[in-house]
Parts: C-alpha cells; sequence; structure tokens
C-alpha cells in the first residue's frame, strides 16, 4: 500500500492540480471573492490577530467547502453574491473547527505549517478560532436565509456532538455505525449544508436540492473514511500535516474497527494497546493491514463516493455537474 | 482592606441575597423561561454533552445578564418571549467565553465546583463552548432582529478582540486607556447589548435605548473593575473561584496598573516580576495597596457606577429602574 502509493504518487497529484485549476479557472471570479469575504472576515483592530490571520490565510487549503457550494449553485441557476457568502461562511467554521481541533489534538503542523498554537500558544488558538466562528455567525446571519441558517447552526451543533461523542466512547470499542455517526456529524455534515445551500441559493426545485444535499453527505463520508486511511498511510510531506495522529489520540477510525473485528489474541491486545498508549505508526499499519483495514476502508470510501455520483443522475448535465462527478473519483484517489 | 471585607462580607451578601429573591420575584415567570431556554439549548443526543450541561446548569450564577436584559425591557414597555430569548443567548454567550476563558488560564475553580476543563479536561471544555455558541447563535438568528443580532456579532467578536489584545501586550505595561479598552471588550459590551437589546425588544423610544445601552457599559465597566479588585482582595470562599489569578496570568488590571504608575525602584521591579513570574499573593496586595492601586481602581469602580446611574435619569420611574439604580450600588460592594 505504501509503495504503491509513493509510486502514483506524482500521477495523483498532477491529477489533483490539474483539477483545483480547471474549477479555479471556470469559478474565476467566484472564489477570488470568497477568499476576500473570508480576508475581510478576519481582519480585526487588534494585530495580533491580523497576524494569525495571516498565517492561517497563508497556509489555506483548498477551499473545497466553498468549491462544492459554488458548484452546487452552478448546477442549478447562477451563483449570487449570498452564494458566495454562504461558501466564506462554511469556509470560515471548517477554518475555526480546525483551530480548535489542533489545540486538542496538540498538533504541531497543519498543511505544512506550524499550527496556530504551536506557534502562538493555546489560548491565541482558541481565541482565534471564537473570532472566527463570531465572524462567520455575523455574515451567516446577514446573507442566509432563516433556514439555511438554521441547517447551518444544527451542522455546527453536531460537529460537537460528534466530536463529544467520540470522547465518551474513548474507553469503549466503536462499532462502524458509532463510527458512521461520528464522521457523519464531524465532517459529511459540512460538506451537505454546504451542497445543499449552494443549490437552494442557485434556484434549483426541492428535489434537486435534496439530490445535492445527499451528494454532499455521501461525498463527506468519502472524503473523511479516506483522510482517515491517509493518517496511516500518507507521506507526511505530501500531508503537509503529522501522520499516526489517530491512533495516538486513541481515536478508533474504520481501518483498526474493522482490524479489531477480525484480529484476536495478541494482534487484537496489540491494537488496544496502541489506541491507549500508542505504538511506531509502521508497526501498527502492517498489524491494520494483515486484517485487510485498509482495503476495507478503501471500499467503503469507494461505496459512498459512488453513491455521491448516483445522486448527480438526475441533474441537468453542465460543467459544474461534471466537476462533482470528478470530485467523486479524486477523493479516493486523494493524496491530500 | 482584607480585614474590612471580612467584616463587611455577611452585611453585603445579605444584602446581596435580598436584591436577587426580590429581583427574581419581581422577574418571575421570565427568570424561569430564560432557564428553560437554557436548558433546552444545552441539551443534546450525547450523554456527556448532556452531563458537562449539567454540571453547568447546577453551577449557574446570579443570571446577571438575563436581569439586565429584562429590567431594560421592563424599564421601558412589557417584556416579550423574544426577551427571554435575547436575555438566554446572552447568558449562553457568556457561559461559552467562561469555558474557554477557563481553559486559557487552567483555572480549577468556578463557583465553588470544579470546572470543566478541571473535571474533563480541555477537549472537553473547548467542545462544550463551541456547542453552546452554535446553540445560542440559533437562538439569536431565531428571535433577535438584524440590528440587534448584528450587535451582539459585534460583541461576541469584541469579546475575542479584548483578550488577544491582552495577550499581544503581555510583555509591556499597560496605560489605563488600554486597561479601559479590554474591559470595554471582554466584559461591558456584553452588558450593554443586553440593556440596549431589552430596550429595544421592549419597545422603549430611541434616546432610552441608547440610554440604557449606555448604562450596561458603564455597570459592565463598574463590574468589572471591582471583579479585578476581589481576585486580589477576596475570600476565596466567598467568591467560588480562586484569588490571584490575573497577577498569576500576567493579567495587568486597575489596581496594578495605578501601583505601577506610582511605585519605582525594589517594588516596581518587585510587581513586574510577579506578573511575568508570579507571587505570593498576600505580599502583591501589600505592595499594590502601598500606592493605592485598590482604593484608586475602586474610585474608579464608583465612577462608572454614578454614569451608570446617571444614565437612567430620564427614564420613567418604574420598579425595573429602581432595580436598576439598586444594582448600581451593589456593584461596588459586591463579593460575588
Amino acid at each position: 500500500m505504501v509503495s504503491l502509493q509513493s509510486k502514483t504518487e506524482k500521477v495523483r497529484r498532477g491529477g489533483q492540480a490539474d483539477f483545483f485549476t480547471r474549477v479555479a479557472d471556470y469559478l474565476a471570479g467566484d472564489l477570488d471573492r470568497v477568499d476576500d469575504i473570508i480576508g475581510e472576515a478576519l481582519q480585526s483592530q487588534i494585530g495580533l490577530t491580523c497576524e494569525v490571520a495571516r498565517h492561517i490565510e497563508a497556509a489555506s487549503g483548498k477551499r473545497l467547502r466553498p468549491i462544492l457550494t459554488l458548484l452546487a449553485a452552478r448546477a442549478g441557476g447562477g451563483p449570487s453574491d449570498h452564494v458566495c457568502h454562504a461558501a466564506a461562511f462554511a469556509e470560515l467554521l471548517h477554518i475555526a473547527s480546525l483551530l480548535h481541533d489542533d489545540v486538542i489534538d496538540a498538533a504541531a503542523l497543519r498543511r505544512g505549517q506550524p499550527t496556530v498554537n504551536k506557534r502562538w500558544g493555546n489560548d491565541v488558538a482558541i481565541l482565534m478560532a471564537d473570532y472566527t466562528y463570531s465572524r462567520a455567525w455575523e455574515i451567516a446571519h446577514t446573507h442566509l436565509p432563516t433556514e439555511l441558517m438554521a441547517a447551518f447552526c444544527r451542522v455546527a451543533a453536531g460537529m460537537c456532538d460528534g466530536e463529544m461523542f467520540q470522547i465518551e466512547t474513548r474507553n469503549r470499542l466503536l462499532t462502524e455505525a458509532d463510527h458512521l455517526f461520528i464522521i457523519r456529524c464531524k465532517t459529511a455534515g459540512l460538506f451537505s449544508a454546504c451542497t445543499k445551500t449552494g443549490a437552494a441559493l442557485g434556484g434549483m426545485p426541492e428535489a434537486a436540492v435534496a439530490a445535492l444535499e445527499r451528494y454532499g453527505m455521501e461525498f463527506g463520508l468519502a472524503f473523511q473514511i479516506t483522510d482517515d486511511v491517509l493518517d496511516f498511510t500518507a507521506d507526511p510531506r505530501v500531508l503537509g500535516k503529522e501522520i499516526g495522529t489517530d491512533i495516538a489520540c486513541g481515536r478508533q477510525t474504520l481501518p483498526v474497527i474493522r482490524a479489531l473485528e477480525r484480529a484476536d489474541g495478541d494482534d487484537r491486545a496489540f491494537l488496544i494497546a496502541a489506541l491507549n498508549n500508542g505504538s511506531a505508526p509502521q508497526v501498527i499499519l502492517e498489524c491494520v493491514q494483515k486484517y485487510g483495514g485498509i482495503a476495507y476502508a478503501l471500499d467503503a470510501a469507494r461505496s459512498h463516493a459512488q453513491a455521491a455520483r448516483q445522486a448527480l443522475d438526475r441533474l441537468p448535465e453542465t460543467p459544474a455537474r461534471q466537476f462533482l462527478i470528478e470530485l467523486t473519483e479524486l477523493v479516493i484517489n486523494r493524496a491530500y
């Protein structure tokens, strides 16, 4: 798996880079507008806040949530300025949650840069996240209709619910159903709210909004499962963050849940001990692979990606729909 | 100062208890309604979240922000269900900010109970605050008109700004103007938004809304300054939390700013060293008192309380106004 990945890595990264260049061309001004709204939201009269904001913006991600929001809007009608605000809002929520996640995990690296908690301390990271949340809600309140705002509120609360459930269940083994609940809450819910909001603001009929909402959820599940696989298998230089952190934090992701279902004796005891006290990432990976944990998780990711693909079946053929289809292929081959 | 306080403590606590009993009688059903809304907002499908929520509710404070919101509404017209939601929203924002503050300060005690971070860990406290924020924004979005919601968004962002400024200026001495900016942001802004919102939702004319907004700001400044004095002088058993934490965290509050303006030589060097590395609270207090820091801060608190009192001059004479006047007296004699 690891050697396979390094062989195909160049091809994959090329494919991804190409995709993100093309989608940026297609979305053009809208994506710039989203960046401007985010930049403006993170402005402050306090120098330190602005300094941290610049650090966050310099190491910005692929803007996947804004891209999905804008594509969903274009798959129906056209984007409006409200769609750009919704897209920026979703990204700000995501940024805030990453800031807090990195404090919770004591993470040192994010997107190839030192995390805010590493560079400025936990206090600054916690406050910067709160600032980002406040600014995000201000945007949402000003630009989103009530029912969409309510959906985002539920998603934001759900992101906490998912993490709280993960903490609550630290001392017992998770089932696959538990795990599905967690990743729906933590990740897929926000993607789903993005595509739903984009579609609704783009003026699509109800059935198409529901289809795009489903797309976002299934895409998000595929995305999170491959993310969890990458935490075992990725090259940290490519990923831009440390690997092996899930196990180190005692988080049971699909590969290890599957392996634990099938392992017994010493291997089972080893995996449980690794969840409690950590162990060398390579040794853990070998044990998980021995019981097919990685392959099983990748199969699950493929199923969700396929379900996302199918949700688009009845949408009119547009360039936006084509990009959304491409994303369901990229998501299971990602190295980012 | 300390012995004076312990002598009058019983009287003061009696006065406060009496006030809060009478105001609770006056506001009656509305305050219960606020508690219900808060309780409902903190409900979750996750057991751990509910457990932490029960802990927070069992050690709930005086509900000062809801009380101010409801009194401001009654000083004008009558309260509505929207006012109760605004009051609950303000308290939820406050609860969330305390949860994060306690993580940042590594505080072990709050309202006589172990803090959430102490009992469940930083991760749970951070997530519980985020959950509380999300639920608060949902309430605000559903029940507040746009312009009031925008005011609260600015206040919430300002609370972070104030703390970020405090961190940014850790390595230099603060002026009184710096300090005023910090406490406006961190504390008084929220009180001011409460009284403004209550007045506006209570249907008061514009000038009265502005007067109550000013009342909240001045009351909040007096409140924070006495709070900072109590961190030097209070009995921790009465206060329900540790004292001496401001200096221990390197926070320059008004008593120490004043003392540093007047001290020189060894005393000045001692205070600066105490801000950097801490020292015995009793020794710090003696040094601050030697330069009149406590008396100066209490004078400043009295001035702000008087300005709050004067803001009420032109309001019609109602029981609500009378309670607001009483609060300006209690705030400078508080032991809570």
